[in-house]
């Protein structure tokens, strides 16, 4: 099959589109005909990360299709299917927490493939309402966006949620998701561009991350921000949160340590809470959120499979909006 | 009254024992006169942060007595009735956490006197089986130490949890608490006396706070880490919480700032809890709760009023087990 090969060497010049053998499905596995993926930074981090000596590794973490064969002890899925992929393997409840959860397109085969083998539990039902790239693109953040937001942030309808940096995967579906129950929405990117979007969405307030947020917020105040950042706008939070608010993490994209002054999280009585991917519960759950509010991902741009490299290119400049999805025919 | 005045001299040394004129209660408040006080690091710190130009203060923030006066509109408080007093005004619901709770003995005059008049909502009944000076010495770190560890910590039977550097009053009841819900309890301190005498209320682990802790914990893992040092500390908390766990702080003994290592909170999904005093609501069941419990205090010496600044000077040192208190005949 035509897949999307990284090779050992660190990053985005050690890719190939090329020929390589199919997995089978093993026990408790499906295989799959992919029909659209979707990129996610991971990607990225885990192709800088790649050394010598390691073995050939395809990328890609989103992913929906056609199920294709059906190992055995699978007694619920039937070849012909149409599946979207759940990337977190081996987290099924949500509240049995692994330290680290394994995902798919590092360290197993990913999506970026004409096929990939995955355990059965990992796959659920493609809702109609969703085109194949809209599923392809859709898994890991929106997945991580859902647990941040509802599971780890307890977001309730009528409170102000700030999501700095919008842009990425993540930060736009907990955009869409935060207004669908009714929140107020605020968020900073350096792109007027982007803010504009935002705004048209449906976001209260949407401002340039080097402004001074105080004043930019409108002496308004937030009982949540969903940080993917770091320490670039770390210090500026505790200007415009509530006492008791909480400041969800999943990312660092500017460093990879904060420095916290301790007495404006105790006395205001603040909450840290660090999140990452989800269960297969929260999943399910999502997708069902999803379909509920009719929510489609935004798609920035579509790329055939083998221009993935292309597609990769335009992830690092970092000037979309949305997914960045992959068509496989 | 005789009281322990605080001039506008930063630190112990603007301490004085001197006559000063009695408050009559007004709308709404009590006066009590007073059996026994506690002392408090706050105290310590309130006395650090006092400028030239500041009107005396009278310190301390805990204390028990008897009500010698009612105000005009307090209708449930009869003269003559046994009090302990909440050290926190105006924060009467738990859900509504002040941005910061103001307290007794900075900036409103405290306990160390003879005469103290609160908010009448600031009166509790004193507990029978509770002697004067440990109702007079349990308030704002009982308090501190309830909050923390149930209301923010959510903590259950069987888990375990670990607090550095026991000794302070809120890390002694936290540890009283914790072994009375069935928790697992371990502790550090750079004293063997207090390693020794924590073994000896029923620690699992008690180890030097500068050995290795994972191995100290003899590879055990905990669920809850209650921190009031920061950044001397800090890092090695990462070494020994479970994945999901929960770090409470409501202290910075070591300093004022920490550095967070990103990734490791959100890949193993860690929540940073602040937290600062406490409730009415919880002032109340923190009460029933140590009278459910038949727990007591652990005091580490008494003094006279008027030996209130030797008192300090004891708790400078450091060398405390539990709390310091005060006697006012």
């Amino acid at each position: 099959m035509k897949a999307i090969v990284h090779a050992n060497i660190s990053g985005l010049k050690g890719l190939t589109y090329e020929d390589i053998s199919e997995r089978a499905p093993g026990y408790g596995e499906v295989k799959v005909k992919l029909k659209a993926a979707g990129l996610n930074h991971r990607d990225l981090f885990i192709m800088e990360d790649r050394n010598e000596g390691e073995s050939p590794l395809i990328i890609g973490s989103d992913g929906a299709g056609r199920i294709e064969a059906v190992g055995e002890g699978v007694f619920n899925l039937t070849i012909g299917a149409n599946v979207i992929i759940n990337p977190c393997i081996g987290w099924e409840m949500t509240h049995e927490v692994p330290s680290v959860p394994a995902i798919l397109g590092g360290p197993s085969d990913g999506t970026f493939a004409e096929y990939v083998t995955v355990p059965a539990t990992n796959v659920v039902s493609k809702p109609a309402y969703l085109s194949w790239e809209e599923a392809g693109v859709l898994p890991l953040s929106a997945l991580t966006a859902y647990r941040a937001l509802f599971t780890r942030g307890r977001l309730q309808q009528g409170e102000h949620i700030l999501i700095p940096g919008i842009g990425g995967g993540v930060a736009t579906y907990a955009m869409l998701m935060a207004l669908a129950v009714g929140a107020k929405v605020s968020v900073t990117s350096r792109s007027e561009t982007k803010r504009q979007a935002a705004l048209s969405y449906g976001a209260e307030y949407a401002f340039d991350s080097h402004s001074n947020w105080k004043d930019s917020i409108g002496d308004d105040t937030v009982d949540l921000i969903l940080d993917s950042i770091g320490p670039a706008t770390f210090r500026q939070y505790f200007d415009i949160i509530k006492p008791n608010g909480r400041i969800v993490m999943f990312g660092a994209s500017s460093g990879d340590q904060i420095e916290i002054p301790i007495r404006d999280i105790f006395f205001p009585q603040i909450n840290i809470i660090g999140t990452s991917m989800g269960s297969s519960e929260e999943f399910t759950e999502m997708l069902q959120f999803m379909e509920r509010h009719s929510l489609h991902p935004i798609i920035d741009k579509v790329y055939p499979l083998q221009d993935t490299i292309q597609a990769f290119h335009r992830m690092k400049l970092g000037d979309q909006l949305g997914n960045i999805g992959i068509r496989i025919d």
